[in-house]
């Protein structure tokens, strides 16, 4: 039933937040597939068909190094940032793979307690299911402002 | 049980969200009878009991007008919005209809990439439950605000 | 399945939302136990494992004593605020027990319509699962940030 494979995804994002959110940054990868697709891109270069991201990786292998880059620039010390996610819309269920599209908006809270929105969007995800858990096969993320931080120094 | 018809609300107004926030205005009205009430009001005038709405609809057809303006003045393009919705609370449920009240929260991204929060508040909702799936009898759309864009360009 | 505590908790946190942003204060003390722990504190000062909070009670009985403090003081009518709650994580069920983590975001509504974010963090709670529902046995909310409307009117 889609609500139950809805729920499913729900918690698995809930646990993909938090690792970020609290600062788990090396439990990130592992929400991913070894062979896997993670974008960044905006709603305009999406909308039009355009390829080229902010960010680009197509292995796990390749999110491990952007974790360890991050972690060795402290970049992701200096601010903290809470993801919010929607609820998970199922696209469609096919055997073991669901794709699915969830709204997300992510602030940032600077060491002085400022607190703003960060970033806006939606993920596009295809996941593997396993079990009771399910693994991200592709994530796009599509950011609805074209305007960024050039750092983009957490994942989204 | 109270969390399965949750999960089921949830699901539909992810995708209420949804068809919204990617533009697709044409596929809103479907989310609701045919003999429907929606309207837009503020807490104020909601705790007091006046009647009086920002906007107001007693059937699908209205919502189709409503659309098709919107699309010929193009107001709708200017920006892009994205709903945030809490958790539906199921304030009851009696046969095939559900009542229930979700806090939501837009956030409106323009043309610049400036995001700032456009508004908030809550549906008070009644639901015809319709197998797997759900369509709004009423929605009643009560912002916290009681300052407005007069335009309200997007359906909430 | 960890998915359905997921769902029970949400609904629990939902209403306990509700009760908050519709002014139902006295409705408040009952999502806790008898005997409950109720923390604010800072992510600052909890990482450091400093026990020392902005609010600590060790009772409901402590909690009624707030709410009618703040009704009397009639701090919490000047505005309105808004709780939206992430998925929540499920950490761990033991028998009738489940420690869950959840993303909070409180938005403040002042009376000339000016809408800010009030609020981030998480709760850290433990409840105790009572049939179809569930009460808080403790609740530990870590903020973000470490700078706060020193009233704090209104519980998180």
């Amino acid at each position: 039933m889609a609500q139950d494979v809805a729920s499913l995804i729900a918690q698995v994002q809930a646990a993909y937040a938090r690792s970020i959110d609290n600062g788990d940054l090396g439990a990130w990868p592992d929400f991913f597939e070894e062979q896997c697709t993670y974008k960044i891109t905006t709603a305009d270069n999406h909308s039009q068909g355009l390829e080229a991201g902010i960010v680009f990786a197509n292995s796990r292998a390749m999110l491990v190094d952007r974790v360890t880059s991050l972690r060795e620039a402290n970049v992701y010390e200096r601010h903290t940032y809470r993801h919010f996610l929607g609820q998970p819309w199922i696209q469609s269920q096919d055997g073991g793979q669901v794709r699915s599209e969830t709204s997300f908006f992510v602030v940032r809270i600077m060491r002085d307690g400022t607190t703003d929105i960060y970033a806006t969007g939606r993920y596009l995800d295809l996941y593997a299911l396993q079990g009771s858990s399910a693994k991200l096969i592709e994530r796009i993320v599509v950011c609805d402002s074209s305007r960024f931080d050039t750092l983009l120094a957490l994942p989204l």
